[in-house]
């Protein structure tokens, strides 16, 4: 890279949360500066927010659409070179595609869009441009995610055979967007969030997390979503029988009533040889299973890791990365391959692997086809995209 | 108690693996002698087992039925009070009817029978005859499992939502019954086994536990059982959708080919005030998770337990107690409740709790459901008793 | 064994905790049963309590000196093998030297003795007599405990460079002898328990476990011992920094002020090649750390043990032993030593391995020279037997 | 804050460790920039390094005379605020002094100097000059360290009895100074790291970390220091132990042979009501210990944080963070303080508290203290300063 790359972000303006967590993983590694912003759809806040981020005046926009009609006009010295979105789950689709149109790469927080329709415009836009689109699925960016990933792909577990993954949350166990929570009012409500409450908005990690891992697609499943606190008006739990493309059977597990947990993501997968087991609540650590040996511990940047993995980290063992570490990952990657393409340069094969439109599909499929199935009185529902 | 409780076993001779473990946990306390035994269906075996363990040779018996006959025509102060059934799950009807028809008292391993109907046979005989039944759901002795219980019923959760309870194993990860391992043989094997192996062996305990725990029933289940390992004659995997009677749901998630775990029973439920965890390799801990106050850890022998718990447990806290313990609590309440039938007197309510022929029955039961329902294309299955 | 053998108690009445203790250990492989008693000094208490043990009237003994001596008289095929003493401190000499003049073997909880010169007299006698005695280190007695001391004799870890012991408890975190606690009250009265408080009673056991496991001598120690709780007669507290005999150096930690600990006994052990740590708290675990490999964590009937490790287990993987399973194999073991004596047999070499009259001199050797440490101005005190 | 601040830095080229750690430190909340360097003692080296990070030309300085001096003559708009010193110890003294003679606050890594002469001398010209000094120790950045300091101030625990802090590392149990590991070879040579290895390097973190978190001062201490591998110049390992100012005792161990361990820093306070402890390789969990109460589990974003936590924590609970984290809260904190000066308004209190030239005093008091101590014959040696 022979220059920083310029980010502009639509949303994430004061009081949000997850466009913050977007700029500490793009400012961290020292890639990327923010340039530009439409952060609020309030003018106002769109204001304060972008001087409180030392964005000049001229370049703190009240609209995504301006922001992108003006910055695709600004010299190409000047004028930002990817948007980040981060906005509720309705407004993904719009600014995505204008800016595509208007030639400027794209990072969209998950799910990629409200409906599995846009979505798949989506894919084919960014086909048809041939520019970038980074999905953030965070954990996929963990090192030791990475290393799972590498071990099953090399056959260290032989075939897959089952595969258990989990998110239970409990911060909707009671009814708080009635109550003032802002991220409970948009999460809970089908017109901003979407056709599911929880599958969407964890299940799909844990979809992707499992598909990620093993290397394996969903190709049915069978679906209980719930809604377990009285007047909500999406499905806040759910757990879903899962068979994959190689004959491995598994199950998935979200909820947000889960009172008392955290992020409790947990994966799983066996197979034939042995497992491995990861938890992002204690994300440097993988556990790996044998039949005939003892248990192994690998640690972020410890022994026997796989390139993969030590790509993905950022210090030596020891040193506990975290979640920011791997949001900022996707972020690096994404950026090492952007100025490869300026730079006229092959970006290193780990750099490559990010989510994007494909992984973005089959999560707004995961997304339909739960609640499908969740609705059928079969037990079986073929996975569609 | 006045004297020590007199007992005799069918089954556990040399070699066989869950005899000894309930002849360790009949003596751990010292209220129970083992005073004869029907040990194998080889004489010899029989014999050499029954010298082993310093039985006088008058009380080796070639088989169950000399064994009930000969015992129940000794003087009152010299016969057993009480037969323990050790063998594989087709041979446990007949000596159970025997013994109670001869007015033994019977400790019976899980699952209670070879068949459902058998279950309820034997459930009416303990009825009509008056006599106890001790089944032995093990999991149900620990001390932490005893809180949870309690901290349920007494409402510290609240209402319940959902019901996590897995069991993993992985010593089914080859086809091992073909290689020579016995206890893999018959676990395997209908003719011996039952209609179900891996649900059968394991998922009873496990949904034994979550009933137990909870103080829920499941009403309606969808099952997915799989065989993994190519070969085998009964499922050795599954995954199981729970529908429980106050509206929670659940999942249960048994496996025998779950790559490099041991006994990883663990179980979580949620409620609307908080949540509880506990796991079997390291069942001293019971974790407590509250909607807005810090996880909790209770440990046996510990601060805030209730009398339930502090009664199944030996020792105060900081000298772990285990698998060994838990069984022995099973036989001590047991014992306790036959002597104070016999002594006249009232057992405590904490001696009382120990599972018997309401959840045998309930165990055949689910064994014949998550059957059924994996065989069905209907996503639910009514729990039919 | 053709029989089982005979034990007598000295101790361990009613509202005592360590007798029953012995007792469980004692019954838990029924190769040894309680025949007789001299449980308490008041007679009244000796016989209630010998009559709950279903001791036969004629064989409750109102003191030591009577039991041992009537003992003595029966015929051999009924008078008792063994003694087991779980009185205080200062009550342990005068009953081990009687019954060993009277050929009876002896068990006996730690510390051995008041003083080190009965120690070195209790060993003597031993020694003259050719009969057995086992000190009751029950730390020593967990299957991962033999498994670390094998692995480290067989040099996996390679020279020791560094050995961390730490025995952390909170009970005296108050000044609870005041306050009616019978436990409390001889433990910190010199008269009962000697001239050290902590260190004799948790310190000898973390000192002990640590040259025990680590096949090392302590050659030299620097000791700050503590009362923490103002108006204590003895050390509730003590930090020791240690050097061994091949210029390994070590700490070991011991306080009963560490609010809010259990029995949290750990021991880390670190070589050239490797460290090992293993926690009594979960006893069924075993860390192995290596300089280029990653972490391995060895388990209680799992894979790659040793042998001696396998010996003193009772299950496969996955059914947690716990403390009474450990103090249970130091009397399994024991009775195997004796039964091979009075066969004619030779024991396994595993059951060989037990504390007996040189660790308990060793320990009481720990005690004077923690003390003599402590008050003096030297930093380092030789360490003298 | 209406501007970001403009850091240099001194070191920290290619090949380095910790000056890439700073950095990720200081962009991550985007509330400074890197504006010059002097990076590197080679030129070449320099100018590279310079690049890489993108730098002008014009900033990327051939040592830091020359940067210092330069960037004092630049306008107060473009000239740095401060300098961030990433060199060996031996080469902390004299770009800081020359920093603050120009009026530039300093950041700069642990230990704060080569000699405890020195450190008195920064902070003298620190007090003289009125600006400010941030020292990185990044411990004391954890939230969850926040959250114990804040405890123990409020009294949670009653007061202090004990202190347990350790740090154990493995990654010089080899002579890695004489095999091209250039970490190993200046942090092991006295010329460039001074008069103590281990304890210099993290005895000295560990040390700052018990005195921050309990509030008290080490009065005295006992420390043993060893050269455990044949063939290094410093001691690599060591056990120290504490008294401090208001009667509580401690144990301070530091090992780098320690086979295996990461960085394995842990510390463990006990007082009058209960106890804590705090891990740094799962730093979001902080363990609450009680006299009558079950252990409690704190977490990071989590229940009943002090503001001081949560001051020092991006995201909510479920989130890890991490070292990195922890050491921008530092920069962070620092950057906020600055701000505030020049904006004339009133720093947070949260953002106040950084380690500055008293730590660094007190660090290499430690230091002194430790190494003069080790070599003395008598037990205790006073903590002078």
């Amino acid at each position: 890279m022979n220059r920083k790359l310029r980010m502009g972000m639509i949303g994430g303006g004061k009081g949000a949360f997850i466009g913050g967590i977007h700029r500490i993983a793009a400012n961290m590694d020292g890639l990327i500066e923010l340039v530009c912003g439409a952060l609020s759809s309030s003018p106002e806040k769109a204001l304060e927010s972008g001087r409180s981020l030392f964005l000049p005046e001229d370049r703190i926009y009240p609209n995504f659409e301006e922001m992108i009609l003006k910055e695709s006009l600004l010299p190409a010295d000047k004028r930002m070179d990817f948007v980040s979105i981060v906005t509720p789950n309705h407004a993904h689709f719009a600014p995505a595609m204008m800016a595509l149109e208007h030639g400027f790469h794209v990072v969209i927080d998950k799910p990629i869009t409200f409906t599995l329709d846009e979505a798949k415009q989506l894919k084919k836009k960014v086909e048809d441009t041939g520019l970038s689109l980074l999905l953030t699925h965070t954990y996929a960016g963990y090192p030791m995610v990475k290393q799972a990933k590498q071990m099953i792909r090399e056959g260290a577990m032989g075939k897959i055979r089952k595969v258990i993954v989990e998110y239970p949350q409990g911060w909707l166990s009671r009814l708080s967007e009635k109550d003032g929570n802002p991220q409970a009012e948009w999460r809970t409500d089908p017109a901003r969030s979407g056709k599911s409450g929880c599958m969407g908005d964890i299940g799909t990690h844990a979809a992707h997390l499992a598909e990620y891992i093993s290397g394996l697609k969903i190709t049915k499943l069978c679906a209980d979503l719930n809604i377990m606190v009285e007047g909500r008006a999406l499905d806040d739990d759910g757990n879903v029988l899962l068979k994959f493309d190689n004959e491995a059977n598994g199950v998935l597990i979200a909820s947000q009533v889960a009172a008392g947990e955290e992020n409790a993501l947990k994966i799983r997968i066996y197979g034939e040889k042995g497992g491995l087991e990861w938890a992002q609540q204690e994300p440097n650590t993988l556990i790996l299973k044998w039949l005939d040996e003892p248990v192994q511990i690998l640690r972020t940047g410890g022994h026997n890791l796989s390139n993969f993995a030590a790509f993905n980290s950022r210090t030596p063992g020891g040193h506990p990365e975290g979640y920011l570490e791997a949001f900022g990952n996707l972020y690096r990657n994404f950026a090492l391959c952007l100025s490869a393409r300026t730079d006229g340069t092959v970006p290193a094969p780990e750099a490559l692997d990010f989510p994007s439109v494909n992984e973005g599909v089959r999560g707004m499929a995961f997304i339909d086809n739960v609640v499908k199935s969740s609705l059928s009185n079969d037990k079986w529902t073929n996975f569609e995209v």
